[in-house]
């Protein structure tokens, strides 16, 4: 049997400030820290220990990673960090509070940018700094893979290819494998796992700080799911 | 120009108490994580900004580069961990302080082990719960090369093809290198890169926290070697 945990990281200061945060590099607040080490702490009194880890290119995450792989006291394994597992990139309505940017493009237009499943908010330029093309971590990627924007359906076309040709392969190598990393590049995992239709992923909510446990088959088919927080 | 940065840990536990560690997984106090912290300050006030880092298997090494990075706010660099960059292994004396190991052993057979650059001091059996074949984050590799004890020859043994295999083509891809490990681990890459001799490399002390940069030419030449904290 495999173990797939995915873990979406604690509060951030933006998520504080209630402010789209997407692919803004924001730091855990220090509830996000307390998250992220219960988390840590559920998985090992669970007797669930990692063996890999990997996660996204945002400190959010990383930091959420770090934390529990504390608490495991398995600083040791394996850790890999990789932008496709992102958060959703939304675009100009990045750092704007919601009364900001309700005030700026209605509430009407928010609720369908927030809630569609293809519909991406308005993108940066890749003249503007906060375009990712300018960010060094980012910088050999070829620019015309790297988002100005994302709605929720650019973000699954590019965690699923991910999941097929690196997060999956590592399951023919370790037993359990956590995924430290964000409400929407999770949901990417979840409705690939489940089968779900885009409908159905919209309602899908994954808590943070809570280890979403899916126990695999080796063919991958998922023989059951539970949440550590639910059960502890 | 390439340049590469010798970081050894802080003080571990173990170093205030003044007892051999080599493999022993023991973490830092408070004073060695101020010494990463300030190592990070130090690099990110010459500007030199790793791309990648490559440590231990670890937490005092781990920790170390944790914490740098953390200062220089680059967790998203990629981060290696492999066991060829632990620690020299200190075999039976690993636990003993100082004192006790004179004791049992003599203070002439301690100094040899010390100081010689060949003689290992006794091993750790294979059904000694302490050797490294019952540590899950080696369970992967082959036994027969997990040492029960190393001379410093035996770790500059396996430190060098780490070096020519790995380090190296590293410098291919990456202008600035990060490496967060150990005393005897470092001093392989050291007398690598200078051409020192055995007698040589044994007078070589590299110190805590204080970043030892290398500048490199592109056929890996040594063009200057300074640290950071003698510099500040």
């Amino acid at each position: 049997m495999k173990r797939l945990v995915l873990l979406r990281h604690g509060q951030s200061q933006w998520n504080l400030e209630n402010r789209f945060t997407g692919w803004h590099d924001v730091d855990l607040t220090d509830q996000g820290r307390a998250e992220a080490k219960q988390a840590g702490a559920l998985l090992r009194d669970a007797g669930i220990l990692p063996e890999a880890v990997f996660t996204s290119v945002l400190k959010r995450a990383i930091r959420t990673a770090w934390i529990a792989l504390d608490e495991l006291d398995r600083l040791w394994i394996p850790m890999t960090k990789d932008w496709h597992l992102n958060e959703r990139h939304y675009g100009a309505l990045q750092g704007l509070n919601k009364a900001e940017t309700a005030a700026k493009y209605g509430d009407e237009q928010v609720h369908i940018w927030r809630r569609s499943f293809a519909t991406p908010p308005p993108a940066l330029e890749g003249n503007d700094e906060r375009h990712p093309c300018h960010d060094p971590r980012y910088q050999n990627l070829d620019t015309e893979i790297l988002p100005g924007t994302e709605s929720l359906k650019d973000t699954l076309a590019r965690v699923l290819p991910y999941w097929d040709t690196t997060l999956a392969p590592q399951l023919k190598h370790y037993d359990t494998l956590l995924i430290a990393a964000h409400g929407n590049s999770l949901r990417a995992l979840v409705m690939h796992l489940e089968g779900l239709s885009d409908d159905e992923i919209m309602g899908v909510e994954i808590a943070t700080g809570d280890p979403l446990v899916f126990e695999l088959d080796d063919q991958l088919n998922v023989l059951k799911r539970y949440s550590l927080r639910a059960e502890s």
